[in-house]
């Protein structure tokens, strides 16, 4: 189909300037001397501008329309190929989306970002929240008017929850917030009761020599292709598509706590993971079809092999010898045992991504509870960290010594990432999902770890969700790799049976 | 003058363009995994005529002409200021030199040099040249077609040489060399009857973390601004401009021969310097005026520091201790003065980048012969690592044991850098010249070198030469600098007084 064709190289087009935008990111994150800052940030108005002005072109609409996409049916007719109305359908809503959005909106908005990011550098590391608020303040008030272009009169949160999540709203994201609340409140209520874990070995110095050499032995062991791609260090771990076969993560290292490094890495192998294995289809390679779902799939690969397999017993009976070597001396007491309880210790703690999986969704929570303020209206950024403070405290019994502990934690506000945190959330519950499918599928992937044999469950996880790009709604490629809706139940299960095994109770 | 402010808004995005190539170009020779290297070669590709699609806009000839400036009187009426004359110059020139560049030949350029790159790394690593060659002839095929745009009917050589050095042709620069080439060999055969000097000390081993280190502490001795750039390794050491502050070099260590990594970090810092320095005027900032004036004369800072700095007894006067306590026990035994003769010795060689002040040249005359052969019709692709061969064995006497010695040991010609050669010959005079410049205001180089006072040359080089950026043509602005024009005799006399000394001759 001529039509299509046109559409997928103009596609492929914005397609290779989002990915110079990561490359233009990553060095900004990773290497960037500071004095080249603000023309960065130019440099990265000038490609967000540029992408924006062609999705958004007259040529767009019209091919749109001449395939048969229209508002009402963005499909297009049901005489053309599945694969082909899924693309019209994403093509439809990523023009009309972005049609919104005025164009000086989109180059301040990128320059905004880019200028908070290095500022929330500043002020998380000399403690300061002063030095990023009036960063945050101009970013958050660019939100505000971009989602109330997205939505006008609706709640604008809406319409950032829907960006990351197609379908998703606040009323309904609270609903289930608010169940998945109790339930976990319930479990660390049992854990309370319970012996405590000793993780004091966790602490013990560790080089950051051996951590990298670890680091890479768990890309290696996860499948990582290193031909089309590569791990380096930043101030908060992310994972970023350059190219169609550059897809790069960064981790940070602690001297003083190595499974920060160690997990974080296996976190975004997962998410590389799944860049990795996209591919819907030959003739839609490097198009908008060739991406992920959604942000909420994205942390349910993420999280499963950081958590579901990262930190199950048999993954490190497979692993821990190995470990140890590489840790050297401070180490060579570790048990096997005594190392699988302490990396899965409970307990409540002020940093989200090193949190345990019963709080972690907690420290989620705070935050959407703190965006739907920010967003509707209730809270101000300069009230920002006494209600983090105040939520911390009313939530998980603690409070931060600082802001940089506190409300400066997280990069996403600096980067404009409002709506994104309750992906982390679903992904816990879609990654638990999953886990369920594959045992129905005769994968039982502990025990796969165990023997070593991860490719089996990467291979389910390539079929059932990698593979199929953006083919399908969110909603409907869990139901399609699950044979069900989402679930919070598998999730509230899968911590009951593993924590109950672990705590006794 | 609102017509001039026009012309700089849209020149400084192109100039954006030009340091977004310059940050992927980067990353694709220090950190791009191999698979991504087809879809960078797009991206770049991209960039690159969109760059081109700017500097040809009939809307800059618009706001040319508008401004006074012609083909014939391309600077403009004699009423407006100085600077803008300069820069109006030098946009008419871009802009019809960029305008007689078909836009396909431009984008096939980028794409082709990108691929030919990535062959020419694994040709030379697999000493394999047939891996190479189609590449080349491809570049070589398009260069060809690009230099006859330029130059329709004329040398297409000449149009080459122009690009790099304004002015500069083939006949005169082959009559610059031949006169260069019987001075050199006159100083290299009464060296040849000298007694030899022992640099074996230089191979002994060395670890590639104290090279490092002492390429740190060399770059802090130029006053490099580590705020504006960063140093990595890549396959051949370069300096980059990903920024107006953002000015990188790269280079490799070599764990049996340490003066190559710290010759080749001089050199790069000295073309960084260069770069850091040029500032023509506030309004001219991130414009093309705010680039270096020629190749020659941006070598000529790269020569100065490497070798008329990096190699004199009063530069290591102040720092051989220093350098020692660096490089460890292995040379607990070396002396300032052997030392000194050691990273001195006169000796035919293979590699160009790690000859002596005295064959350097006849290095780059080769290349000059070989390409003006390839450009002129009488050498193929395939006979060229045969003429290489021969070429250095009538100018040398000696002969490449395989091609990563001979012809694949410089990427210029895979980048579709042709006629490029010449100016690290011209870097060396002009260099030799401006020292000269220096004594006559009253610094005494070497003498300020050994006090450790590298500021007051940094300073004299920004004022006469950095800071000048484009306003002035190469020829106009070494005269400026030095009160005459460019005169070989001083690098000569430069090269007898120092290696009669040396050598006793």
């Amino acid at each position: 189909m001529e039509t299509l064709e046109e559409l997928r190289i103009l596609d492929r087009e914005i397609v290779l300037l989002e990915h110079m935008s990561a490359v233009l990111a990553w060095d900004q994150e990773s290497y960037l001397p500071k004095n080249g800052m603000n023309e960065r940030a130019e440099q990265l108005a000038f490609l967000d501008s540029l992408a924006h002005e062609k999705i958004t072109s007259p040529k767009i609409a019209e091919l749109l329309d001449k395939a048969g996409s229209t508002g009402k049916n963005p499909s297009g007719p049901e005489s053309i190929a599945f694969m082909d109305r899924a693309y019209l359908r994403l093509m439809r809503r990523r023009h009309e989306q972005a049609a919104k959005l005025p164009a000086g909106l989109v180059k301040e908005f990128s320059r905004a970002t880019s200028l908070a990011q290095a500022a929330w550098v500043e002020a998380k590391t000399n403690d300061n929240f002063q030095l990023f608020s009036k960063h945050l303040s101009a970013v958050l008030c660019l939100k505000r008017e971009y989602a109330s272009c997205l939505k006008p009169g609706a709640s604008s949160y809406d319409a950032l929850l829907d960006e990351h999540e197609e379908g998703s709203t606040e009323a309904e994201t609270r609903l289930l917030f608010s169940c998945l609340k109790s339930e976990l409140m319930a479990i660390l209520d049992k854990i309370k009761g319970c012996a405590n874990i000793d993780n004091s070995m966790l602490h013990r110095p560790c080089p950051v020599s051996s951590q990298t050499k670890l680091a890479r032995y768990m890309m290696d062991k996860l499948h990582y292709d290193w031909d089309s791609g590569r791990i380096d260090v930043s101030a908060h771990p992310f994972t970023t598509i350059l190219g169609e076969s550059d897809i790069r993560i960064t981790t940070r290292y602690d001297k003083n706590y190595f499974p920060s490094g160690l997990f974080s890495t296996m976190h975004e192998t997962g998410h590389a993971l799944y860049e990795l294995g996209i591919n819907p289809a030959h003739e839609y390679k490097r198009t908008s079809l060739a991406k992920a779902a959604s942000s909420g799939l994205h942390e349910s690969q993420s999280r499963f092999w950081e958590n579901m397999i990262g930190r199950s017993l048999g993954f490190w009976a497979q692993n821990f010898l190995a470990m140890k070597s590489m840790l050297g001396s401070a180490f060579v007491d570790l048990e096997l045992n005594a190392f699988y309880m302490a990396i899965n210790k409970v307990e409540p703690s002020l940093t989200r991504v090193e949190a345990d999986e019963v709080t972690y969704a907690l420290h989620i929570i705070l935050r959407f509870e703190l965006e739907a303020a920010l967003f509707g209206g209730n809270l101000t950024v300069d009230e920002l960290p006494a209600a983090w403070n105040q939520g911390m405290q009313d939530m998980l019994g603690l409070k931060p010594k600082n802001d940089s502990l506190g409300c400066l934690q997280d990069i996403h506000w600096a980067l404009g990432l409002f709506g994104y945190f309750p992906s982390y959330a679903l992904g816990n519950l879609y990654a638990a999902q999953l886990w369920e499918a594959m045992e129905k599928d005769g994968i039982k992937p502990e025990a796969s770890a165990a023997a070593g044999d991860l490719a089996s469950i990467l291979d389910w996880l390539r079929s059932n969700i990698h593979k199929q790009g953006s083919i399908y709604k969110p909603e409907e490629l869990i139901k399609k790799a699950s044979g069900r809706e989402l679930d919070p139940g598998c999730f509230v299960k899968y911590l009951n049976r593993k924590y109950g095994a672990l705590y006794n109770f």
